[in-house]
């Protein structure tokens, strides 16, 4: 099943799609689109940090800032869960380095989560709900994201909304027990 | 039947207004809020072709930046299926031209709303769920904005939330088909 | 039972609190995070008399910005209703005051929740759902927030979220009438 977790910040999103990965049998792969920055004091090398740390030592984790299509073609398999967190800083990265390609590369990775056999979590901020910073990057940040999410839930058969902590099905079966 | 359709940016809630329009029988009228740049390579006027191009033929817009109450006063009929799109623009154009009685406004469409006949689909974004800037005006906007879904939350018999193009009902029948 | 209702600008959180406690039998007391300005005409002044005016007159009212934890240990009875509005100022005062220590506040507050007898509404907003501002006290803020809320709402038997005015249950009887 390919599942969709959206959520602001700090709100259970990466745990519940850990939690998730970690109750169901299949081994798994994380392909984590965050670079590591070279100063390990920073803020976002601490945030790499605690997410390592909570996951079980069996798993996999593949770093891959861009190419996460790719890497689905690479480590999806039938009897394999891959865990891609998370989505916004990997359309955070599209937007610096190939910013004229971004919904072209938004298409590709709907194409190929369209086609990925196995278990699929993909996880995701939603930062759309707030008022609009007044620069056009942020603009077309928030536009991309919208997009992207948009054409994700339509190729995934359950999409959770993670707040405060609770997961909310937008999508699916709003019966089923969550992990 | 009053419809308000609230969601973040590129959630799909003016495809959903259109889908939900399209899916009745009745002429479809759309007041349109933004104002048309005179600059046609505008992000701005791209965003309009964009829609413009998407709605069917036989649909009459009529561009109103301002005046929505009226326009809904002039074009609702008991056959006729009117879509507002969207009054977050509504509200930012009533907030440079008419500061000072954007209150009054609000109160004016709320009570416009009430008597409408016929079906009204409205159209807005939920701004109010980030972190709020620090300048005043995007703050007072935020806080219009919030009030003036609370008073439409009331006059309408339905109201949708859409996340990720998914429409979550907040008011209103939760199993009756969307469109 | 302890109920921690959540929402975004203006989206009617307080005033769901304030009718949730207006429709129990017990004595209210809500614990104020604002802080009175010394100018009347300030917006934040505005705010809390346009609160206070809404709240019944035998309500106690208490002024607690930072000491909240404190506050329930010293109010909060078997047969007492406490309101705590609202905890998005409350962070933002012990950020300010007391930035080293937030995280150690936002667990003392969580553990004296749990331990909280009565009828317990807290009020928050959520911060977390648009564009992060690109500076890093707003960034941590959002963290923060999102922890809190993840922390309060584990040791809240109901979480309500607000939109439009509109409550939607994340967690408990999704069936319960509203007050």
């Amino acid at each position: 099943m390919k599942t969709l977790i959206l959520g602001g910040v700090r709100s259970g999103k990466s745990a519940l799609a850990e939690q998730l990965a970690a109750g169901g049998a299949l081994p798994v792969v994380v392909v984590a689109t965050a670079r590591m920055p070279t100063d390990a004091d920073d803020e976002m090398a601490r945030r790499i940090a605690h997410h390592r740390a909570r996951r079980p030592a069996a798993w996999v984790t593949v770093e891959e800032p861009l190419a996460v299509a790719a890497a689905l073609a690479q480590h999806a398999r039938p009897d394999v869960c891959v865990v891609v967190e998370c989505l916004t800083l990997w359309l955070s990265n599209v937007l610096l380095e190939r910013p004229l390609d971004a919904r072209r590369e938004i298409e590709n990775l709907a194409a190929q989560v369209a086609q990925t056999p196995g278990e699929l979590l993909l996880v995701s901020n939603e930062v759309g709900q707030g008022i609009m910073p007044d620069n056009a990057l942020a603009r077309r940040f928030a536009d991309l994201s919208g997009h992207l999410h948009r054409e994700l839930a339509a190729r995934c058969e359950r999409v959770l909304l993670c707040v405060a902590g609770l997961p909310q099905v937008l999508k699916g079966n709003r019966d089923a027990a969550l992990a």
